[in-house]
C-alpha cells in the first residue's frame, strides 16, 4: 500500500480520508503537476513549482509552501516508497466542501495530497525507438478558455481526447483550437520540424505552457536551430518532415505515424532524437548537480 | 452536521471518506445532477437521472440503480436532515483512484454521493421580483467539446465564468460560444423573448440540455406560445423585449439588465412571468400526484 502526503501528515493511501463534497471533488475546483523523479531527485522542480503557483495565483487558491518545504515533503514520499524513478503528482483542491457555484477565497488549508508511482522508464524507451502514432482528435480545444493555460483538475476532456486516439490505435491525440490552428496534444504539447527549422503553436493557439516545451526551445536557442512559436495548420503537420510530442513524463517522443499516413520515412527522425538528446544531457548534469550539491 | 449517503451508507458527512486519488479529484472525472426538492419530493427525477445515465453511458460510468433505489435513497438523505425545500446534488466518480490518462471501465463501484441542502426560495423569490442583471462573459463554451452535452464534474469553467460576472456586479454569466453565437450561461440556459416568440439556443449552439429549458419548449407548445431553438447572436441579446435564464433551482429567472443596458423596461417581463407561472401549476401538480400517489 503507497504512503502517500496528504494534508499535512504521510499516509497509507487506504488512511487518507477526503471529504467527498471537497470542491475538488464537485465541481473539479483544483490544480495539478506531474513532475518526473530521477534518483530521488524532482527534474526541474523550479519550473512546476512556478506553475503550480501561477495556477494557484489565478484560482486564488492559497498556496504557502516554500520550495524547501515542498521539496522535504515530496522527498519523504519517495523515500517512503522506496521510488527513485517515478512520476509524482502533486493534486491542490480549493477545499472547502460544498457545491456552491460561487468561487470564493478557502478559509481553510486548501486539501494538498503528493503521491508517486514507479516510473517504466524502459517502456518509455521502447515507446521512443518506435515512435508514436497520432490520432487527429474530432473536436477542438478552446484556447480562449482560462483553462487553458493551467494544469486544472477539470480534465475531463483530455481524457476523452486521449481515449479517442486509443480506440483508433493511436498512441496519443492531437487537438486543433476551435479556430481550426493545432493546439497541442490531448496531455501533450506538440512540435514539427520542417528543413531543420523546430515549430511549435503558441500559448495563445491552445498551447499549455509545458515545461519542457519551454525547454525545447531553450535547447534549440542554445544549439543555434531555429525555432519559432507559430501558428501551425493540419496541412504544416501533414507535410512535416518530424513531429514529437512533450511532456514530463514522455520528455521527447518522436510521433512517425499520423492516422494512417507516415511521418517522414515513418521512423523518429534525427533532429527529434537530437533534441532528446541534448535534453537528456541536461537532465543528467541537473542530477550531478543534485549530487554534488 | 449534515447527514450524506457516500457509497451505500448513510454517514456524517465528517465520516465519509474518499480516497484523496479517487479520480473524481485527480482528473475531474465524473457526473453531477441538481435536483430541486419540494414537499421533500423531487421535482422532475424521472428527466434528471434520465441525463445522469446518458452522461454515464457516455463516460463509460456504471450506474446501475433503479429509478426507486435511487428516489428511496434520496428520500432517506432528505428526512435524515429534515429537509422538505432543498436542492440535492448527486456525485457519481469514475472512482479507480489514480491518475492514469487512460478512462478504463471501473473495476469497483464508481463512489456516489448524494447530498442536500436547505434551499432558500424566499431569497430566490424576491431576486425573481428584481431580476437578475447579466454580464457577457469575456471568453467562450467550446460548444463542439463532449463536456457540453454532459453534467460533469470538470466544471471549472462555469466556475469561472460565474466569477468574472460577479465581480462585474452581475448575477450571472452569459456565454458566446467558440463560433461566436450565444450558448448558455455560466450555470443555466438562455432564453429571450420578442414580439411573443421565445428563442433559445440549441444544443449544438453550446446549450447543456437542461431539464428547465426542455420543459419551457413543453410549456410553450401547450399554451401556442411560438418557441424555437435557434442560433442567437448579441444583438438578438441586446435588442431582446425580455430574457431569462433556467436551472433546476433557479426555475425562470428573468434578466432585466445586461452589463449597463437595461432589457426591455428594466422590469421582469410579462412573458417571462407567464411562463414561470406555468411551470410552477407545473411542479404544483406533479407535487398533488406525488401526495396523492
Amino acid at each position: 500500500m503507497p504512503i502517500i502526503y496528504f494534508n499535512g501528515k504521510f499516509l497509507e493511501q487506504a488512511e487518507a480520508a477526503l471529504d467527498p463534497l471537497d470542491r475538488g471533488v464537485t465541481l473539479g475546483d483544483g490544480l495539478f503537476e506531474t513532475i518526473r523523479c530521477e534518483e530521488g531527485q524532482l527534474i526541474f522542480h523550479v519550473a512546476h513549482l512556478a506553475r503550480l503557483a501561477r495556477g494557484a495565483r489565478l484560482l486564488e487558491i492559497p498556496w504557502n509552501l516554500t520550495s524547501e518545504e515542498f521539496l522535504a515533503i515530496c522527498h519523504q514520499v519517495l523515500d517512503a516508497n522506496d521510488l527513485k524513478m517515478a512520476r509524482l503528482r502533486v493534486t491542490l483542491t480549493r477545499g472547502e466542501p460544498s457545491n456552491s457555484p460561487e468561487i470564493g477565497a478557502p478559509q481553510t488549508a486548501p486539501p494538498l495530497v503528493i503521491n508517486a508511482q514507479a516510473l517504466d522508464q524502459s517502456a518509455l524507451n521502447a515507446a521512443r525507438e518506435r515512435g508514436w502514432s497520432a490520432h487527429l482528435v474530432d473536436f477542438p480545444r478552446n484556447h480562449r478558455s482560462p483553462l487553458a493555460q493551467i494544469k486544472s483538475t477539470s480534465y475531463q476532456e483530455c481524457l476523452l481526447a486521449r481515449q479517442q486516439a486509443r480506440r483508433k490505435g493511436a498512441d496519443e491525440g492531437i487537438l486543433l483550437n476551435t479556430d481550426g490552428r493545432l493546439a497541442e496534444g490531448a496531455m501533450s504539447n506538440l512540435f514539427i520540424v520542417r528543413k531543420g527549422n523546430v515549430y511549435t503553436p503558441p500559448v495563445a493557439d491552445g498551447a499549455l505552457p509545458g515545461i519542457v516545451r519551454l525547454k525545447v526551445g531553450l535547447l534549440c536557442a542554445r544549439q543555434c536551430i531555429n525555432h519559432e512559436e507559430k501558428s501551425l495548420t493540419i496541412d504544416d503537420l501533414r507535410t512535416a518532415d518530424e513531429i514529437f510530442m512533450t511532456n514530463s513524463i514522455i520528455e521527447i517522443m518522436p510521433v512517425v505515424r499520423l492516422g494512417d499516413d507516415l511521418i517522414g520515412n515513418g521512423k523518429p527522425g534525427s533532429a527529434t532524437q537530437a533534441i532528446h538528446g541534448f535534453h537528456r544531457r541536461d537532465v543528467g548534469d541537473y542530477l550531478g548537480m543534485m549530487r554534488t550539491g
